[in-house]
This record gives C-alpha cells, structure tokens and sequence, in this order.
C-alpha cells in the first residue's frame, strides 16, 4: 500500500543519506529487507568484527610454526618460542574464513547479480577464499606437518579488498606502472651495456697483479651485473673502484660515469614520473569523494520527492520539510550536524525545499567544525585577576619552555660526565635533586595555568593535554622513587629494589624530561607547519601503509618459504632458520635504506649455497625495488604534494590564526573542487542498476 | 654636429640590440668611446681570453705542489709527480691577475661610477684581487714554501663572478637558505634529542656481555652523535643496531623510529622544500630574460626615434626603415636572423616603423629555427629509385639495429664463455672473424644509406653521423688489425706487436661496438623522450654545475690544508698526503652517495689523530650537507621542473612530430611568458644611468 511504499522511500532516503556522509557508493539494493540488511552491515559493530578479523587472521603469522617471537634475536641466548599445537591456529583460522565467507556473501548480494559479474574484486575475493579453504584442508589432512603453506600469502589480500582508499590507491599505482615500467627498462639497458664496458675494461689479464678487480667485482656475468647493480644503490660505492683506480686513476671516469647516469638521473626519473603522476592523484580522489557525497543527496531528495502522491508543480518536484525532518531523526550522523540542519530547516518558511535547497541544507557536513575553546573563569577578586592576567599570558608558556630547556642541559651534562664512569661509581643524588625541582615547577605550571584558565580550557589544548599527561605521569614516578628508595642525598646509591632499580627510575625520568621537550614544537612557527604536514601526510599516507604492510607480509611470507632452513649457524652468524617477525622485522629495517637491502645481499650471497644465493639475489633485488626505489618515491610525490599545498596555503592561513580548523583533506581542496552538475548527478542517477526513478 | 650625433645614435642602437640578442642589460655607458670599449671587451677574442685566463688559474692546481697528477694513486707504485720550479707556476698566476684587473676596470669604468657602489659583485671582485696578490707577494717572498695559500681558495671566486647565470643562481639558492636552514635546525634538533635518548638507552651496565651497543657506538656523546649522524646517512644501518637488537628485538623500534622521521621525513622535506622554491625558477629567469631583450630593442628604438631631426606627428616617435638598415648591416647577430628581419623589413611599404612594428620586426629573435634536412638525390634509373626506397625505408634503419644487437649478443657471449680463462688458453679466432663480418655490414648500411639519402642529407641527422663516425673507426682499426696481425685464423693469437696488443684491439674494437648500439635510442619514443629532457637538463644545468666546480674546488683545497701530511701510509692504507687532482676526485667520488661521505669519515676517524678527527668531522658533515643533501635536491628539483614541463608538452609535440626544433629554454616556455608592458619598458628606461631621452 501507501504507508509501505512510503517506509520504503523513507527508509531508502535515509541510507542515501548515510552514504553520503561516509562517500559510499549507491549502487546497491534498495528494497526494505536489503536496506536493514544494508544497515546492519555496515553498523559499527558489524564493520569492527570484519576489521577485527581481518587484524586475527594477519596476527596468527606471529604465533604459527615457524615463529620468533622471543625477546632476543639472537639465536645462542634465546629460548625456544612457544609452538601452538595442530589445530589451534587452524580452527582459529577456519572461524576467520566462515566470517569472510559471510562477507563476500552479504556484499555480492548487496550490489546484485548483474554488478557482482563486473566486479573484479569481489570476484578474487571468493577465489581467494576457496584457495585458502583448499591448503586449510590439505594442512589438516598432513597434520600441519607441510612446510608450503600458500594460504600464507594471500592473507595480506582480506586486508587489502576491506579497504576502498587501498583499491583506490593501487588502481593509481597500477595505472603509473607502464612508465615505471619504461624506466626500469632503461635501467637494466643502461646496467647491462655498462656490465659489457667492465667485462671488456677489467678483463683477465697475463699479470696476476694487475687484474685484481677482475678478481674481486667482474669475474663472470653475474658478479659484473650484481657488482654494479649494488653500486647502483651506492652500497658498495668507493671500495668497488679502488683496485681500478689505484692501478689507473682514469678508470675512475668509468664508475663516475656510471653513477651520475643511473643514480642522479635515472633514478630521480624515477620519482619525476611517479611525482608527476600522483600530481593530482589526491585532488581527484577528493573530487570523486565529493561527487558521491552529492550523488547520495541527490538520491534521498529524489525518492522524498516521489514520497507526495500528488505533484504540487508538474515541473519542479520538492520535498516536505516534515519528511526531511522524519528522515533526519533516524539517520545516523554527527550530533553537530544534525542540530546545525534542523536548525536552518526550521528557518525556512516554506512547506517545501526544492533540489537546491535541499542540498544547500546538506552543506554543513562539509563544513569546518570551527573549534571553540571553552572561556576561562571569570575571578572577582582584583588579585585572582591579575595572576590569571600573568599565568595565562604566553609569556609564562615560554618560561616553562627556557626551564624545560635548562632541565634538558643538566640532564645532558650529567650525561657527558657520566659518560665512561662505571655504574659503581656513578651518584643519582645530583641528578636526582635537581629533577625533583624540575618536577616540583612543572607541576606548579600546570596548576597555575588550570587556575588562569580553568580546568576545561586547559584541556581544550593538545599541548596542555601532552604536557598535564606527562608531568602526572613524572609526579607518580617520582614519588614512587621517593617512596622505594628514600629522598636523594649524597651517594645516594641504594640497593636494587622492587620492579625497577633507582638508575633505571631516573633514566625513565630523564627519558619522559626529554620527550617533554617536544611542548615547544607549537611555539615555532615553522616547526609546527612541518609537524601539521606531517600529520597530515599521515591522514593520507594510510592507503599507502596498507598497501605497504600488504607487500612487507607477502614478502616476510615468501622469504620464510625461500629460505627456511638454508642459512645454518656459522660461528658467530646470527640468522639461523627464516622466522615470521624475524623475516618482518629484518625487511622493515632493510627497506629503510637501499644501502642496507644491498649489503644484505652481499651478506647472504657471501653465507649461503650457491642455489640459495640465485634466489635470494632475485628475491633482494625485487625487495629493493618495490620497497626502496617505488615505495619511497611515491612517499616523495605525496609528500611534495602536501607540502607545496601546505606552503602556499600558509600566508592565507596566518591571517586567519585566531580560528582553529579541524581541517580534514577535502577541506584543504574545498576552493579548487568543482561542484558536479545537476545533469551529471541525474545521468548517475538514472543508471542505477536498482533504483527506478519516477521521472 | 649633428652628423656626430647621429653616428653615436646608430651606434648606441646597435650595441642595444646586440645587447638584446645576448640577452645583456643595458645599464653601461653610451658615449662614443665607451661604445667602442664596450664592443670590444663583449667581442668573441676578448671574451675568450677571459675565459682561458680562468681556465688556466683554475687548472693550476694540478700541477702546483701537491699535486697527484699521476696515473696510479697507489703510493707504493707510483712515481713522484713532477712538481714545477718555484716562479713558473707563479708567474703565470701573476699574468692571469693582471688580466683580472684589466678585466674588472673595464667592467667598472663601464658600469660607472655611480653603479659601480651598488654592485657588490664587482666589489668583491676587487677584494679577491687585492688579497691574491698580496697573498702571492708573500708567496714569493717565502721562496714558494709556505704551505697556507689562501689564494688558493679563492681561485674559484673568479668563475663565479664572469657568469651571470651563475650569480642569479647563486642570489636564488641564497634566498631558499632560510627555510633550509630551518630544516637542518629540525634535523640537529631531532638528531641531538635522539642522541640523549640513545645515550639514556643504551648506557653502561655492570653486565660487560649486555652493553656492547654502549661500548661500540654510545661510548659519549660525541660517539653517540657520530653514529646516529651517520645512521642519517644509511651508511651503518643494519651494524648499529645490531647489539641492541639482539639483546632484545624491542630495541629496533628506536632505531625504525630515528630513521623514519629524520631520513623519510625531514630529508624529503627538504627536497620538498628546495622544489617548492625552484618550482618557478626556470620561468622567473627566462621571464627576466624576455625583459632584457624587449628592453634592448626599445632603447634600440627610442634612440634611433631621436635621430630624425623634424618628428613628422608630435604624439608618435618612429623610426626610418634606412636608419634601421644600417644599424642591421652593422650589428652582430645570427645571418638566418639578420636575413630574415631584412626581408621582412622590405615587404613593409610605409617609410617609417612605430614602436610596435620596430618590436614585431624583431620578434624573428624567438623563433624556433626550424630545421629542414636537405632532399634526397633524384635517380633517373628505374632501379636505383627502387634502391632508394628499400634503403631510405625505416625497416632498414630497424634491420640495422637488429644486427647491431645479434652482434652485441655474440660479443657477450663470447664475454660469458671466456670469463674464466686464462690469457694463454683465449682464442680470439671466433670474436675477430665475426666482428669483421659485422663491421662490412655496417660499411654496406652506411655507404646504402648515403647511396638513399644523398651525403648531405644523410649527414643531417645527428643519429647518421654517430653511426657513420663510430663504422669509420672501427673499419680503421679493423684494417689495421689486419695489417699488423694478419686475417683471423683459427688459433688467433699473434705475440704482442706495435702499439697494441691483439687483445687490447679486439676489446677496443668491442667497446666501440657496444657505444655505437646507443643509435637505437632515437627509434623508442620513451627513451628519445627521457634523452632528450636529459640533454635539457644539461644546458639548464650549466649554472648549477659551475657552482658545483666552485663548491669542489673549494673543498679540494680545504681538504688539502686541513689534512696535509696527516695520514701516514699504514701498511696497505693507500692514502698519505693530500693532493689536488686525487682530493679532487675523491671528493667528486665521495659526493656520489651520501653513504660513501660517512663511511670515509668513519675511516679517517679510525686512521687519523683525535684532533685532525674533529676536522675531519666537521670537514665531511660539512661536505655531506653541500653535496649530498643540499646539490642532490636541488638536481632532482631542477629535473622534476624540466620533465613535468616536457611531459604536459608531449602530446602537443607529438602531433607536430614531422617538423624538428632547435629548441631553447626560452621556447619551452613561449606560451607561459607574459610579455612587458610598454610603460614597464619606458619606466625602466627612464632610470637608465646614462642615457638622456628626448621626452
């Protein structure tokens, strides 16, 4: 009847809308029973299981056969990790898999049968899912005895298709690939010609003196192109060339020659393609968000608009206000924007909002939450007035700041003269007293300026939050040391006791002082810009760590698969078999610097057998250039994106710095986003795969 | 008389628009003499001698004591380099000063007196000369043995101050040194916070097992902040954690964390920040270049408008087309130019030119010359014309690469084969029969190609004369070979005869080979693309590199005196006395990576003394800074300007692809350039110093 089809449109007006606060796409189902179950997955509760799950499954690497997860790494010391038996991990795992299974289920039903056959995603998700329960099945047919586990690598893949940014991201990767792709080639062209050069210049030569970089880089084939390839990372830099050079200095025009090609130009095109690529790559992201937010508006005013069974005007359709109101209650949304919302709606004196108004209602969410801090109290006694005139003055924060400083000085001088004294010799009474002061000011700051700005004000201000959290937490330490150990005094050494001896107390002390420093980023002017970009930068950078951790975990995966076994203890060596946070670790520690990865090479060419080292030679350099040369590049070109944005922002920014933003990324675009037109929003509108609009 | 006046007006036109083509400012004097002084110090021989005199000041240094100018920089080989009489080498520096000072009066008297004090360069210029040549008395007077010789230092000064490119470069690298500066100061802050926190971390135990990462690296503060210094660079990456690593894996998220926020973090920024400033360097330069060249055509005008006794209208200066004639037929510019202005100037009907036809005459100035190969012969035979076509063909240029590279596969696996063998047992029969047959295939494609093309337009391609260049030699050293060893026979290995070895040919001839398989490049769009912005990048890059040289000199001369005789051959250390050309190619070597400048101070600092240690610190972190950090940024910022304009140009290009451009820097950004205004123009030729305008 009437009354159902109108919950119907009610309903769908409100999920619409609800897609528009959180940039989701429309295309999906819109009857009653697929819209509560639209509702209920995508809840809060539903979508923290999801991503709980997600997080178990990836975690279960850290206590499966083989793991490390020991204190030390160091195989002569350590103990034997904890070996969960056959079945834990695997019925754990199998619970992991039952609630994708319901995932993919409720998502391909949500989009249709029709967009469920063109989405590539959902389509690997399930292939993903049926290869994972087949090795679950082969590994519990073995009793969790074989060693090639493919499941392993695809697990990243759960992670990877949750996320909207992530598929986003990589589709814009994907896309630079080709170019990439052309510079790698001209890599390798340029690498292989130069290996020719060397083979022929550092050739075998009659004098067993002379031919020692024949010896040592150029031997065959594969020494000259992996002897080059590490001077490409610059790893190898200056030792490559000595023999050479110090036989003939004009061989040194050679490796010259080499570097300032591949690794000044060559290489920085690299980041020039990928800069120029991912120019714009974060305001189109932003434009796309904007237009779906436009599009889920557009949608819920046209089904309220269908609501009234009479058109009033045949050819402007509007909505009621009382529908947009009944709409508006039962809509999940920020409480401030709703207010704000029914606020303006009251304000209107008409009955009816046209498509305009409508969505010119809905611009509060893209609205800055101007951030207001609450007032300081209001003394009556002329005295109160004038210490809440001196301690709310920014002159005191800059006094705390010298002192905070003072007490950073004492610390490192005691330091230096500490330095090489033995810990029998040293005495905590100097810096003992002197923290005990330090503290003592520190907590008369904070409630000097709690008593000139009141409690609430105060903590209105991160800065004040960081600085009252860490002086508590100095307070607490500080009177437990008193408190265990007595008051300071000459040779004030005492014996070890209760959880933590006095040095380390004072060492925590004096690492919490220092970390307390960081109060005077927000009084430097350029250091806080830089600190805001950088904040910022890790708004964005999330995609990115994703897919970062995505390729950290397939590579820790497949290294263990490589080298499992292979690398034995020899003498002093410290890697033994290839573990799961071992293999994580090390690849996070060696993606930092190309150097590093390329030194490991060295170092594992140099441990292992011969057929080991082929792998691990293919499995560095493949580590090395996504990790070092494509991942670091593309942290470049958004880092270069957000600071230029930034910067040219900044003196617009200055004249405004009475106002606190909560800025978020669409907002920093706001003045260069385009509005999409009416047409375009009715052209998406009018290819909904389930949506039959009246008109 | 008015004779004399008009030929001091013809002359003041004609060295305005010289100065316009040169791009010249045209603040200098204008009177007769002063012209004729001006034409002559800017002639080609003047000029040239200028910059002979600075090449021969500069290349001193190679043969002044100490130098190394030796092949080998073994000192245990090598022979003692020649060092010169004292009195030569001084004597020719006295000669080069006195041209300075008749260079730097010149360029006084010119400018005049009044500018002469603005001009801060020409100061400078002055003070450097007044303390060389004191500083050379001195030397003198000493008999040649003192070993401090500022002068030295001072040399590149003189570089700098002849190119005003270089000095706009500098005045724009000043300007970005705030914000740097405020990046390095974030750097040492966090470098000096995270050096308290190692120090706090990592300090003394009573256990001696337990702080081996205190005793290797956190031993005091200076140690402490060397080693995270150097953890900056990368260079000891995975070694400095290792202790502490291994004591307990938690220790490795200092280390992650040190490194993200100072090597990912603040290293980029300063990239970012180097980029943002050069962003609109190029176009600033070229705007300001545009500037001076319209500026010298309208003093041009405005000075041949004053020569016509009896101005026909009052509101309007011209100019008579005769005047300008004249003017043309004696001012130096481009023949293609001159002819094109004089023909234009003919087709014009009127007698007299206004400013805005004066200027448009000239625009020919900034036109792309467009190049136009000349035709291919025309064959009367039948079968010669169908000769044309299959030899003009491109397949036949493709097949020519295709042999090209057969060949290089045959050369690499001959490479492959004999890699291991001994000198004795090698066979040059295979090599030197199929080079040789490859060598008649590329004299065949050559002579074919001129037989299409005709000689002068087979020679108008920059890719046909590398090719025939590189065929000619090796057919010349081919029959030499032949000569000299006979033809290639099974067995092959002739003694040593004549100037080279058998071996040493066949690898030369191979080298040569490999060169010559560089004409591929044209022929892939991508790589012609990333050649061609890398040959811009080079012009651009003039200015750079000369600040460079000046940097490197400066250092090489520094390292020199600070490290004289301070390392002392250690058994097989092969480095004893500082000396030029080897300072100066470690330098430039060790400027490559920022890892190689650490890993050489970490070596110094194990060879030398404590206190020519802290120097040596200084003297590499300074040289890290310059070379690595700051010159690196500024490259690759410079490099991502030229490529994003080149690669939002392709498309345009490509769609143009059949006709070929000189191109300019200035054309790059024809469209982007705003052209002066007229009152701009007057405005700025109203301040001239020395030039009275009528109105």
């Amino acid at each position: 009847g009437a009354g159902a089809d109108n919950d119907l449109y009610i309903n769908q007006a409100i999920v619409f809308i609800e897609d528009a606060i959180q940039y989701r796409s429309i295309n999906h189902r819109v009857d009653s029973k697929s819209l509560w179950l639209y509702r209920w997955y995508y809840s809060r509760t539903c979508q923290w299981i999801l991503s709980f799950t997600i997080t178990v499954i990836l975690a279960l690497a850290f206590v499966e056969e083989p793991s490390s997860l020991t204190v030390t790494s160091d195989v002569r010391y350590r103990l034997p990790a904890w070996s969960p038996p056959c079945g834990l991990t695997e019925s754990l795992e199998l619970l992991c898999f039952l609630v994708f299974l319901a995932d993919v289920s409720v998502k391909s039903y949500l989009i249709g049968w029709k967009e469920f056959w063109k989405n590539k995603w959902l389509m690997a998700y399930i292939l993903t899912l049926i290869v994972s329960l087949t090795d679950w099945i082969v590994s519990l047919s073995f009793y969790c005895k074989e060693s090639v586990r493919i499941r392993r690598i695809l697990r990243p893949f759960f992670l990877l298709q949750n996320s909207s940014m992530m598929k986003k991201t990589l589709k814009s990767i994907n896309s630079t690939l080709p170019e990439m792709a052309s510079v790698v080639l001209l890599l390798a062209v340029h690498l292989s010609l130069f290996t020719m050069f060397a083979m022929l210049l550092f050739a075998r030569t009659k004098d067993n003196q002379q031919d020692k970089e024949w010896v040592a880089y150029f031997r065959n084939l594969p020494d000259s192109l992996t002897s080059l390839l590490v001077l490409l990372t610059t790893a190898n830099n200056p030792d490559v060339m000595i023999p050479a050079y110090s036989k003939n200095r004009a061989y040194s025009i050679f490796f010259i020659l080499f570097t300032v090609l591949g690794n000044l130009f060559l290489m920085n095109l690299l980041t020039a393609i990928i800069y120029n690529q991912f120019r714009g790559y974060l305001l189109k992201s932003v434009q796309s968000s904007l237009f779906r937010r436009r599009l889920g508006i557009r949608a819920a005013f046209e089904v309220l608009s269908s609501l009234r069974e009479t058109p009033a005007s045949a050819q402007q359709s509007c909505v009621s206000v009382g529908a947009l109101l009944q709409v508006l209650q039962k809509a999940e949304m920020d409480s401030r924007c709703k207010q704000a919302i029914m606020r303006s709606l009251k304000m209107y004196s008409c009955d009816q909002l046209s498509a305009a108004q409508f969505q010119k209602l809905f611009e509060e969410l893209d609205k800055d939450a101007i951030k207001q801090h609450p007032p300081s109290p209001e003394y009556q006694s002329h005295f109160m007035q004038k210490m809440q005139f001196a301690f709310g003055h920014p002159w005191f924060g800059y006094l705390g700041n010298v002192v905070a400083l003072a007490n950073i000085i004492s610390i490192c001088v005691v330091l230096v003269m500490d330095a090489d004294k033995q810990p029998s010799e040293r005495d905590d009474f100097f810096l003992g007293a002197i923290n005990c002061f330090f503290i003592l000011y520190y907590l008369l700051e904070m409630l000097l300026k709690i008593l000139a700005m009141g409690l609430r004000r105060y903590l209105s201000y991160p800065s004040n939050r960081f600085d009252g959290l860490l002086t508590v937490i100095l307070l607490i330490l500080e009177i437990a040391t008193f408190a265990v150990y007595g008051f300071p005094h000459p040779g004030w050494r005492p014996e070890f006791l209760g959880l933590l001896s006095l040095w380390d107390m004072v060492r925590l002390v004096n690492m919490l002082i220092v970390f307390r420093f960081l109060r005077i980023i927000p009084n430097m002017k350029f250091m806080a810009l830089v600190v805001t970009t950088l904040l910022d930068l890790v708004k964005n950078l999330r995609a990115f760590a994703g897919i970062l951790v995505v390729v950290f975990y397939a590579f820790a995966i497949t290294g263990i698969m490589l080298f499992q076994g292979a690398v034995v203890p020899l003498g002093n060596t410290r890697r033994s078999k290839a573990e799961f946070p071992g293999s994580c670790a090390h690849i996070s520690l060696w993606s930092i610097g190309p150097t590093t990865s390329m030194t490991l090479l060295v170092v594992y060419c140099l441990l292992c057998v011969h057929l080991i080292c082929r792998w691990a030679k293919i499995y560095f350099v493949a580590w090395w250039l996504i990790s070092s040369v494509i991942w670091v590049n593309l942290f470049v070109a958004l880092l270069l994106e957000n600071f230029i944005h930034k910067w040219d922002r900044r003196c617009q920014r200055e004249s405004l710095s009475g106002i606190e933003y909560q800025r978020t990324v669409e907002l920093m675009f706001r003045d260069v986003l385009e509005e999409p037109t009416e047409e375009e929003l009715m052209e998406k509108l009018h290819q909904h795969p389930h949506l039959q609009l009246c008109r």
